[in-house]
C-alpha cells in the first residue's frame, strides 16, 4: 500500500451513536490487466464510524490512484474493503462495485466487513 | 441552540397508537465550512410521536435556519437529530440527509434515535 | 362520525384464507383548517378481510365526504384508519397517506390497526 | 370448475429442489357482475412445484376463459389460486391479482396457499 | 455436459471473506423445443465463491453455446445452476432467468443451491 | 356499421376556435380473426371539433364493441378512424393505435384524415 | 366572470422581449354535471406576457374556484383560456388541461389564443 | 436473397388513404463476421403502405434468418430496407438498427427509402 | 451590476464554427421578495459562443450571488440573460429558469437573445 | 494528430443512399488541464457517411488516447469532430459530448460539420 495515496480521516462527531455514511463514487476506472482496456464502474462506500471518518478529498485521490492501475473485479472490490477498513477502523464496512458490460455481461462484487465464512 | 428557531409542536391526536410521520424537505442548503461554497441536499424527518408532533412551518424556519452555517455532512445530520429528538420527545426518529454529487462523489448519512453502540 | 356516508360491506367470498386487499384513492382532498386552502394526496388502504370486505362505491362517496372538511394530515390517517376498521372489522388493516408538497416540504403518515405502544 | 378449459401440466424437470417460477399474464380482462363493463388487470402467479409444473398455452386459454365471465376482484383472484393450486398441487403458490382503476380507485388482490387464519 | 464449451476459473482472490459476485447476462438466447423458435432472457448469476471464481471469457462461451439448444425455461434454470455449481464448487449460488413474453405471458425462474426441499 | 354501438355527441362550447381534444383508451381489445386470440392495445384518439365533440360514454360503448370482433390492426385503425370522423365530422383526426407484443413483435398503425396519398 | 376570484398581475419586467412563462397547476378539480363526482386534472398555462403577467396567489385562488363548480372538460379549458387572456392581455397564451382517467378513458384538451379556424 | 425466408403480404384494407405502421422487433440476433460473436440488437420497421402490407409471421421468420448470419450492422440495417421494401413496394419505409453495447460502444443504424443523396 | 461577481471567459478555441455550449445549475437558490422565504430552482444556459467562452467557476460564482438576493423569477431569468449575454457577447443564447412547486403551482420561465417582439 | 492513434475506416457498403449511424461512448475520460483531476462523459458521434465508414476497434483506439490529456470540454468536442471528420470524410456529422457535473454545474457541447456563422 505503500505506492497509494494517503487517506485521511477526521474524527467522527458523535462516537456515541451508530449511524451509516453511504459515499458513491460513479466516476471510478481502472485497467483490465488481461486485455489492457480500461474498466468503468461505481464504487459505493458504506460504513458506521468508531472514531474516525474518511475525509472524502483524500478519498477522491485514492479512488484516481487505481485509473492505470491493471486489476480484476474481484481482487479490486477486497482491496478496497481491505484499505479503507483498515485506514478508518470503523465499526462496519461494505463496498459495492458496479462495472459496466464487457461482451454483453455485466458484473458487481460486493463485499463486507463482518462476513464470516460458510454459506450466506 | 440559542441562536436556532424555536421548533413547534401539537399535540399527537392518537397517543394510544404507534403510528409513523415521514417529512421530506428537498430544498435544504448549508454551507461547506472548508471552502466556504454552498451545499445542497435533502433531509428526510421519520418518526413515531410521543406525545407531540413537530408543526411544519417552524420546522420551515428551522430547516432554513442552516443557510449561511457552515457545518460538515456528518455533524450536520446528527446535529438535527438530536434538535428535533430533543424538542419532539418521540418514541422513536431517523434521519436521513442525501447531499449533492462534489468533485464526483456523492454522500448519505443516516442516524437514529435507537442505534446502540456496537456493530450493525 | 354520523355526518359521513355510511360505507358498505359485502360478504368476504373466501373467510377461511388470509389474504390482502389494496385499494389506491390518488384523487383525494381535504382543507388545510389553518389555511383554507385544500390539500391533496393519495390514501391507500391495505387489509386483511374477516367476514367482511368494503364496498368500492361507497368507500368513494367516503372518501369524497373529506373534500370541504378542514383536518390536518395525522388526524386524518388515523381517522380514516379507525372508520374503516370499525366498520369493516378486519384481521389487520393499514392506511398510508401521502400528500403533494407544501413550502417545499412534503409529508406522508402510516398507521396500522396492529402497532403496539412503544418503540418501533 | 367444470366449463373451465383443462389446465395441463408437464412433469417438474428438478423434484429434488425448491425452486420458484414466476408467470406474468398482464392481458387479463374479465366483467364486472355489477356494471356489465369490462374488467382489466394483470394476474402474476408465483409458485414452487411439487411434482408437475403449469403448461403455458392450457394456462393462457384457462386465462382467457374469464374474458366473458362476471366476477368481482377478490372472488376471482382467490379462485384463481383454488383452480392453479388444485391442479399443480405445487408447494407453495400465490397470486397477485392488480386492477385498471375504475372511478378513480385502483385495487389489487393478493393471495396465497400457505396464510394461516389470524393476523398478518 | 461433454458437448459443453468447458467453463474456466480463477483462483478466489479472498477466500477467507464471504463476498457476493453477481453476473448479469442479457443476451442469452436459445430455442423452444415445442415450437422451434428462439427464446429470449437475461440470466443472473449470483454467487458466494470457495476456492474458485468464474472465468467471465469461457462463462460467456457457456451461454453462447444454447444458441441452438432446444430447451424449456424450467429445465435451462436448473441445468445452469447445476453445471455452475458443478465447476465452480460455491459457497451459495443462485440463477435467475427472466424471459420475453410469449403470446402475452412472461415468465421467470429462480434456482439456487441452497433451497431446501419444502415449503418456502 | 349498423350493428355497432351509436356514437353521440355534444355541441362543440367554442366552435369558433381550433383547439385539440385527446382521448386515451388504454383498455382496447379485439380478436385476431387468423387465431381467434384476443388481442390487447391503447386506441387514442385526436382531433380538432368543428360543430360536434365525442361523448365518452358512448364513445366507451363503441370500443367495447370490438371486443368479440375479428379483425386485423390495419383494418381497425381506419375503420376506427371513419366511423369517428364520419358521426364527428371534425376539422382533422387522427387515430394511433399500440399493440401488445405477439411473437416478439410489436404493431403500431397510426392514420389521420388529412394524409393525401403519396411519400410521407 | 362577476362571482370569480379577481386575477390579479404584475408590471412585465422586461416587455421589450418576448420570453416564455409556463405555469403548472397540478391540483386542479372541479365537478363532473352530469355526475356529480368531481373531476381531477393538472392545468398548464404557456404565455408570452405584453405588459402584465399573471399573478401567483391570485391565480391560485381562481384556481380554487373551480372545486365546487360543474364543468365539462372542453368548456372548462377554454374558459380558463378566455378568463386568463381577457385578463393578461397576453400576445400569446395556450392551456392544456390533462384529467384523470374515468371508465378506464383519458381526455386532454389543449387550447391557445393563436389558433385560427380550419384544419391544423 | 434466395436462401432467405420468403415475405408475404396481404392487401392494404385502406390503400387511398396515407397511414403509417410501426413494426418492432426486440428480438434481433446476428453473428458479428470478424469475432463470431452473436450480436443482439432492436429492429423497427415504419413505412406508409402502397398496395401491400407485411405479414407479420412471416417477418418474424425473415428476422430470424440472420440468427446464423455473418453481417455488419451498416450492411445488416441496408440489406433489410432493401428486402422489404423490395418485397412490399411502400410510399415510404425506414429501418432503425438499435444494437447492445461492444467494448463500451452503442450503435445505431438508421435508412429510410427516400433519402436522397447529399448533406442531411 | 457592480455587486456582483466578476464574470469570467476564455477564448472560444473554435470560432469560425457555430456550436452550442450547455450549462446546467440545478443549485440555483435565491430568494422571494414578498415572502423572504428561499426559492430554489435550475437555471440552464445554452449558447453558441462568438469569440469568448463562459468560464465555470466565476460562473458559479455569479450564480450563487443570487443567494441572499430578493427577486422575482421573471426579472431574475430576464436579468441572467442580460448579464451574460452583455459579457460574453454570444452570437445566440438562451436562459431556461425552472423554479420547485409553490401552493402547489410550479413556474418555469425561458428568455432568449433573439426573440423579436410579436407573436411567438 | 501524429501521437493519435490511427483511425480505420472500411467501405460505406450503400454510399448511392444517405443513411445515419450514431455512436455511442458512455466511458470517455480525460483530464482537466486546470485541476489535473480526471473529466468524464459520453461521447456521441452522428454521421451520414460518403466513401467510408469508421471502424469501431480503432475508434475506442482512438477514444482512449484522450484519457491522460489535458483539455476543455469545447476545445475536445471540437478536435473530435475535427480528427473524426479529417478521417472519415463524411457527408455529413454530429459530436455530442456531455460531461458528468463538477461543482454542481453540468455541461453538454455539440458541434457539426454543417454549422455555418452566425445566429441559429
Amino acid at each position: 500500500m505503500s505506492d497509494k495515496p494517503v487517506l485521511e480521516f477526521f474524527d467522527n462527531p458523535r462516537p456515541e451513536r451508530d449511524y451509516t455514511i453511504t459515499i458513491r463514487c460513479p466516476e471510478f476506472t481502472s485497467v483490465c490487466p488481461k486485455t489492457g482496456h480500461p474498466d468503468f464502474g461505481t464504487i459505493t462506500i458504506e460504513y458506521i464510524p468508531e472514531a474516525k471518518c474518511l475525509e472524502l478529498k483524500a478519498l477522491k485521490y485514492y479512488m484516481q490512484s487505481y485509473r492505470d492501475k491493471g486489476i480484476f473485479y474481484e481482487r479490486l472490490t477486497n482491496e478496497i474493503l481491505d484499505d479503507l477498513a483498515a485506514g478508518c477502523e470503523p465499526r462496519w464496512m461494505k463496498i459495492t462495485a458496479s462495472f459496466t458490460p464487457r461482451g454483453g455481461i455485466t458484473t458487481d462484487v460486493v463485499a463486507e466487513t463482518s462476513a464470516e465464512m460458510g454459506k450466506k
